[in-house]
């Protein structure tokens, strides 16, 4: 439980660990005083400008001591939680961070609970709900892209636009609202032409964002990429040449990946996930059928399969064969010709002609020598940059904002059912209440305690 | 390598982790030119006023927001380092972490070394060499008593006491050398017989802070405690009660530890070595008797003795007879009688007669219940606040101070002797220099570049 917002609270803001400096943030109406009784320095800490910087030293009780700090001094409501903030500058030393920690709550100071002083944040009205839960996103942003979404839900962006539509709605369920005053008159302040268009668009709007989901979470935790191919392709060399690293089993032997390897890598800022999965054959061998089967699995829950062959083996009219296989899975596909170390110049020259034939583009590389990696590693961040939500379009990542726009277009078909049924004024209204409400609880202008509590916590102490 | 100091360095001052804020650190000569490429605010950080804090928004070269930060401004020479500097607090994600950095160095910031801003502040005058050393102890004290003396370091008190005792000495010889420049004429401007006092009296004083190197190196890494006693009297019961875990394995089998089993635990805020040992018996076994010789070695090592008695089946004759074998090792004991949950009242009762007629306290417990672990755990802190050298008084830790401190009474030895042999003026003179030159090598008066690299490189990254 989070205690009273009348409580000032403590916590060490940084990472725990070695380092030169920690920094503990005090923050709340008694910030300043507690603060005051363990501190010593010509000059008053009450008096004190905002936004300020205070050199001076930390003592105890007994006025040893502890250690020498800089404060930063931020006055409410110019602060991060809105409330009276002093942020303590020490020296990282796990016995003096714990010092100041102690003598704070000696002195009146609460131990905060991970999130607190982000809920605070969004209690003064500084960030909504939908811009809190982007500050815990924007900290485990680990590569470029979960950053860019992150930082700009941080920044509002998703709630502005949410604000937006519900703002808009509220007016028109306002008309409507408005009729039911004068019920008894009989009139039509809202033209229901009108609200079915708006509905609609309405509708059409939200389920962008709801539909922005699959790709924001493929980019947050990794855009999933199946290597296929007939078995001894080169496909574990291929990932470990992706990975930069020795992560599958390679032996010259056909069959030799059973299990399906899975790793992610970072490629020009985007996160992928690649699955090495067991070579597609007729066998006998139980367990590697298994595999087999596991491979057909992973290709249908992939974003992208990379089709890999060896082109000193392969003619093009098996590779058309294979690829009718493996289209029925409705996965886009990217043909990557293995091998060109060893497959000799007309081998290579078939494919070209196969590529321009069939207009689909093939990738020659060699995953033993490394050569034209780069190519395929281009075209992998090319593929994802060109997918139509990508550009500049907003991206949730968040599993709760994704079920109230699930929850919020479901109240919109309602709308439209009550409307096409032509449905008393009073019951439409009441749907569109559901909607406002639905829309409401993204950026937390509807919210309980039961919420806040269930997305505070997953924050980190200190945030 | 440190590089120039004409270059502006950065580095992560907190430690690295999951955490809410990271602080990365710039300062140099362009650490404000560097830090305005990377910024977006509407305040100029250029004419920003010091000892203030700055909000805005870090951004790369196309203008694409990476976070928001909150700047901490420090002009030359009113920062840690002494040169212009920048604390640059941002979210502690590793992807922003390192994307600032990056987009520092491309601007022109250089990787800081592990110690360099220390190294700056030490080359700025800001701390000198004592003080930049007790700085890296202050971070890794993990006790109240390494605390309290790194600390008492990092503000100077030895460096004072140290610099006091070279500027006497100085004023000394330099009446000496005024003896030289007048060499013709034979005046005698120093007393032989004051320099030979001030020279006996230095010695005293140096002497005594090199003696207390023992005591700084026992209080830093832990007060060296042997419990001994006869095989079965509970010494590894007692060792897994002081350490509150289970770290001896314990049995009703006499004999049960062979090896020396060793750990570390604070008691009011002293940080204690334990070492649980062999039971002291003739035995035939060659593992026991390793163990048992190894006992004898451990004993001479620590700086107090626990010597642990079975009361319900000791009697103080036996005792009597053991203590005289165990006082020859000439290190302090504390006699603990155990079992006392066992025992009956009689027994007990003749120790208590015994502590009279001996003037030896002992203190009686149960280890297995624990019953007065307490009275022991506050005679042993008690015991190290008693020892002589830890009143007030300035304890170093640094070895390099403690082979300093050696070469000054070295080099003030070879001045008493060219005093009592009565040698040249010159050729006292000559001896004087050296002590003065020994002294200057501890607060970095005088120093050379491979001892800054050596005392430097052993800091933290950041610090």
């Amino acid at each position: 439980m989070f205690s009273s917002t009348q409580n000032t609270i403590i916590a060490v803001a940084t990472p725990l660990g070695v380092g030169a400096i920690a920094m503990i943030r005090v923050s709340g109406k008694d910030a300043f005083s507690i603060t005051q009784k363990i501190w010593k320095s010509k000059k008053n800490l009450l008096t004190q400008v905002p936004n300020t910087l205070l050199v001076g030293t930390i003592i105890d009780q007994e006025n040893t001591p502890i250690d020498e700090v800089v404060l930063s001094i931020f006055h409410a409501p110019h602060s991060f939680t809105g409330d009276n903030t002093i942020e303590i500058s020490c020296h990282a030393s796990p016995y003096i961070v714990q010092k100041i920690l102690t003598l704070l709550v000696e002195n009146g100071a609460k131990l905060a609970q991970a999130g607190e002083f982000t809920r605070r944040a969004y209690l003064n009205g500084r960030v909504d709900l939908a811009q809190a839960e982007a500050i815990a996103d924007v900290i485990a942003s680990e590569n470029e892209n979960a950053h860019k979404i992150a930082f700009q839900q941080m920044r509002g962006g998703f709630s502005k636009q949410i604000k937006k539509m519900r703002e808009d709605f509220i007016k028109l369920a306002g008309l409507l609202e408005l009729e039911l005053d004068f019920a008894e008159e009989d009139v039509e302040f809202a033209n229901r032409g009108e609200i079915q268009k708006q509905v609609h668009q309405l509708s059409q709007n939200i389920s962008d964002l709801a539909n922005s989901y699959q790709l924001g979470k493929v980019l947050k935790n990794g855009f999933p990429v199946a290597i296929v191919g007939k078995p001894n392709a080169g496909k574990s060399t291929l990932l470990n040449a992706l990975l930069a690293e020795d992560k599958a089993i390679v032996s010259p032997i056909a069959g030799t990946t059973r299990d399906s390897i899975e790793d992610e890598t970072t490629i020009k800022g985007i996160k992928f996930r690649f699955v090495d999965t067991a070579g597609l054959r007729q066998t006998d061998d139980i367990v590697e059928n298994i595999g087999i089967a596991r491979t057909k699995e992973k290709m249908q829950a992939s974003a992208l399969i990379l089709y890999l062959f060896d082109v000193s083996e392969f003619t093009p009219d098996v590779l058309l064969k294979n690829l009718l296989e493996i289209e029925q899975y409705n996965v886009p596909i990217l043909l990557v010709a293995n091998k060109i170390d060893i497959a000799d110049k007309n081998a290579i020259h078939y494919f070209e002609n196969f590529e321009e034939k069939y207009q689909k583009q093939i990738i020659f590389l060699s995953a033993h020598t490394q050569h034209n990696l780069e190519n395929l590693q281009n075209k992998l961040a090319d593929y994802v940059q060109m997918q139509p939500l990508h550009q500049n379009q907003t991206i949730i990542t968040n599993t709760r904002h994704y079920a109230c726009l699930q929850d919020t277009l479901k109240a919109l078909e309602q709308v439209k059912k009550s409307l096409d049924q032509k449905f008393s004024t009073e019951m439409v209204a009441t749907d569109m209440r559901e909607v406002i409400y639905q829309l409401g609880t993204i950026t937390g202008e509807i919210t309980n305690n039961d919420l806040l509590e269930f997305i505070f916590t997953k924050f980190c102490i200190g945030k």
